[in-house]
């Protein structure tokens, strides 16, 4: 099972050593602290009347730290429902993520405007990467299970690079509004994933198809995932509103929002699903695609009223998805989408911004007050136009395609250990793997109903 | 093992859809943001010379993503003990508490007070309504495994209802604090659910009790729910109490009860399980006692020191409750307890609201100073005397027990796709099962030892 | 599989409730609420023109809880690696640490000062037994498998208090900042449990060896350890440093240490792993070592720079630890440690140690302008030389190696229940297993692929 082509003894140590130290290097020269975590300017401004509270670390560090269990164990543990696939799901997640905050801060660094020939450094810039690191995640839930870490590895590299790119377009050209990233974070991520698993496309994988599935428990570990992210969702939507009532607003909208998706979720689930039963790949995924999609409106004063149905609304498009497009796009368009990305991150993405794009143009100084200022006009003259919305969605779906259409090719090249056909969704081919339990004679001597008897006696 | 009678197809999505459309019509028409979600006014209290620190967010959305995990984690994971009902388990809290927070939201606004004909939503309503779905849970506990999701939201409909106005009546009417909810939350889930297993009393429900026990790893999933319940209980009682010290107050008083609940805990499975081992159900339900026992007198000053023999008392009972009493319940009081609620919120709740009227009544302004008026004479003219706290206690009792007399019986009509008595505790009859690790003969090749070892070479 | 020695039935009750009732008298004898809980204290500041704001809990709280969930699902999943030793991993860490921080709270509160008489205790002294409870649970990481939960209790007695008395020489004698604990914790607790686990040495542990390795699940559950040991060290290294810009660059010093250590633990795992593959137990520890490392240094200007540097160093020597050192300390030294510590917490601690010493003799007004005064100035009056940091190291070198080595012997001694070397790494000899999965026809038959079929036909 293990041969030249797969074994990464070179591949992997070489890929993440010359990243790390690319990354350090470039840290060395380039990266600052900000002035709210450089010990001299914060005591200036301590010396000047401010208090510590005034230090954004307590605005946004609870916030942060919710964001980072999502990257870090809701996708990770979402990715374990594959039964021979946990180590990778939970492993190569850990690995990419680690990577991609740092190459994260560096890229939006440089493309969102350096101080002094500097990029500043704090807990917005921690959240930000965080964000670009999501948008990676999503795109490896496409190509889950048939892609090597050195790949997975190359692939954020140009992702987190062109994520800035457009993130700065859409946020600071267009001047669009996107504080939880349902264009910027989940259309480009999904987008990106899905162009890459077209190039990467195999013919043969139903090889694999038999490992292709989740087993029991491997469906618990999923939900695991599944339901911190659904928790923390409206702490990824506010981590970087700005203070005051737009966080809380925002956390607000998107815990509706959720929780009536959630209810879409479960009734579609048993209509679509065989025999009335409920089925875990929508439960797993469809139940979060609320937090997706008041990822641009969550801010404004959609209402919960306005939350709620955007919720039912994604959840109700996003397990159609599962059930009739996903076949589709796997049969026609030859995009194997391991993970459905394209129901969770993609419509629920798109959706998003078109709801982002018209509570946008609905907004008055009558319904925002003096906060309309605040939430809209730091961008805009005046109340964006759907338009300019639109433009910004079209940027991101261009960038995405585009960018995953050249990445998918340079992750064709065959020098990246990448599994054959006939051993995909398999942990064997990267992991040293343990033992089974039950392999050994003397535990299963213990484990016989007769001698658990005995050792209960 | 699937029939039309458990068959959820139109059931469940009729369940779901109709509920859901409702709640959105609801909140159409009757919810709002209130002064510090809304853009306006926020904005206004900015203008009058608050600091964005003044929203109430910054001081309460930490504690509320606390009992978030607790709710969705910590009762959902909880419940995994049993061996084939990990789906449900997780999918089912996670269903009704999706629901259950949303229509707790408009009754709990509706019994305390509307705002000029409107529900006035932000951080503390959020908290208030995942507290309302955590009684729910409570009594979800109580019929685990023989129970349809048609049924399970049906109960909340009406246990939701019937809390808000005991809730209603214990604070408000009578005045009563009771911050960390032994009584309303606790006391009222546990006495409810149990009157809903008395009426849906199963005679046969032996013929599935091989499946009513854990497996080792359902065992460990189970711990996951355990530990979060521990860990976050600190926030549960002090998310909603006055700012300052005390929610200190409350979270390490909670803190040390926990701490002095674990060791009597483990001290007392050795004692009366089998052969001096250590019995899962008491320490994944006992050592959590002591967080329910303090929900009341939590908040005042019972000092670390009383809070620790409350919460030692806590897990004694609880561990003798598991042990004694729950066969007793179950052989003479045909009260089948899935998840032994009894011993963990029932007994504990009562505990709690008694050291709760104890403490109350020994608060003088020589121990609180100012803090007495901040934290009793808001709602009364002296200390609250112990007569009164007995009388909340009662109403509870008595609204609990009542309105899970009459729920049982709604849930008893033939309508909701129940399963037969032989086979409860059982996913199969209500979720798409994956085929078993193992199960395919590729698989299991891999997983002989000899293939593994070969993988591995 | 039981007998007479390793019956707890007597012994375990004896030492919890015994331990228990000790703490409860010392607590109501000494223990006293601080300013910030005690209600009448906190309303003479509030009248004093303080804001709740000022009520530390809110500086703190968030990151407490983070560590809380470090110690007891972090610490506690990380060592459920083990196949058969899931029940005692996480059932054993929770009785420990919920005895260690009741415990450490009356050690600390004798040796740093008390009040009158009093120890005061707040949400810091909470954060503080927390730390302390972590180092016992690093020595309980040695010793694993190989002792019943009376020596470990018996273990915690002592070291707890060997803890304090280090802690008050180092940072309050000896005025050394070791704010994340590189020495204080994770140095101590590392040498410590290497100490006993030497004293404890088993000659005959390889009949037991066949248990002593993981299974498939087993590892996936360990990740969830790891996963939150890792997102939440930012929040343990920053918890008790001083408000503003300390806690701020403490906790993303710490993220970008972390992330550079992730890096190299791949890296290094595929270069010395059998055949290219990577070990799950390099990247379930050794991808840590970056948080131990910048224990000591995280609160100075180390820069995202030099932490990345020191997160590199940590991940490196801590794999190349596993992969040859751990091996000549079993054979040479006669250190069978069963996690792993020396590599996780030993080296990377000395490690951090020093990194501490130097970036602290490398401090200047220039560089922490009025932040100098703050950070070192509280203790020395002028900046610290290297030499008192390593003689902080030294001190808690011998005290760890003294006190290990003595409490080694105390736990030697035959009165404990300790397992037999034959049933090491098993559950079974102090919990009531469950039955297996599938051992009951009715299951079986539920679980062959046509019966499954049939279900969900």
């Amino acid at each position: 099972m293990t041969n030249s082509a797969t074994n990464l003894r070179l591949k992997l140590p070489m890929a993440c050593i010359i990243l790390e130290v690319i990354i350090i290097i470039l840290f060395g020269t380039l990266v600052q602290y900000d002035d709210e975590t450089d010990a001299k300017l914060w005591h200036k401004e301590i010396a000047n009347g401010s208090s510590n509270y005034d230090n954004d670390f307590y605005y946004r560090y609870p916030s942060f730290q919710d964001v980072h269990v999502m990257i870090f164990i809701g996708f990770g543990f979402l990715m374990t429902f594959l039964q021979r696939y946990g180590f990778s799901s939970v492993g190569f997640n850990f690995l990419i993520a680690a990577f991609a905050l740092q190459w994260a801060t560096l890229m939006q660094g440089f493309v969102h405007g350096m101080h002094g020939g500097k990029i500043h450094v704090g807990i917005e810039s921690m959240i930000n990467a965080d964000f670009c690191t999501g948008s990676v995640l999503i795109s490896f839930g496409a190509v889950l299970g048939k892609t090597s870490p050195v790949q997975l590895l190359v692939m954020s590299v140009i992702e987190v690079t062109l994520f800035a790119v457009n993130e700065f377009i859409v946020l600071t050209v267009l001047g669009a509004k996107d504080a939880g990233g349902s264009m910027t974070i989940h259309t480009f991520g999904a987008y990106f994933g899905l162009m890459v698993a077209r190039v990467l496309y195999r013919p043969n994988l139903d090889k694999s198809k038999h490992k292709n599935c989740s087993v029991y428990h491997s469906d618990l570990f999923a939900m695991i995932g599944t339901i911190y992210l659904w928790m923390f969702w409206p702490s990824f939507n506010s981590a970087v509103t700005a203070h005051g009532d737009d966080q809380h607003r925002t956390a607000m909208n998107t815990y509706y929002s959720l929780a009536a998706c959630t209810l879409a979720t479960y009734g579609l689930s048993a209509v679509v699903a065989h025999d009335g039963k409920l089925d875990m790949v929508h439960i797993q995924n469809a139940a979060l695609a609320g937090g997706v999609a008041v990822g641009t409106a969550g801010e404004m004063m959609l209402t919960p009223f306005g939350s709620m149905i955007v919720g039912f609304l994604a959840g109700t498009i996003s397990v159609l998805g599962f059930k009739f497009l996903s076949p589709i796009l796997e049969e026609k368009l030859k995009i194997q989408d391991t993970c459905g990305v394209h129901n969770l991150h993609g419509m629920p993405g798109v959706l998003g911004a078109i709801v982002g794009a018209v509570t946008a143009a609905l907004a008055t100084k009558d319904v925002y007050g003096d906060g309309l200022v605040c939430l809209f006009l730091t961008s805009w003259e005046s109340v964006p136009s759907p338009g300019f919305m639109a433009i910004s969605l079209a940027v991101t779906l261009g960038i995405a395609l585009l960018g995953g259409l050249i990445t998918g090719f340079i992750l064709k090249l065959p020098i990246y250990g990448a599994p054959p056909d006939t051993i995909c969704f398999e942990d064997g081919i990267y992991w040293e793997l343990p033992g089974e339990e039950g392999s050994h004679e003397e535990l299963t001597t213990v484990r016989t109903p007769d001698e658990a008897e005995k050792l209960n006696a």
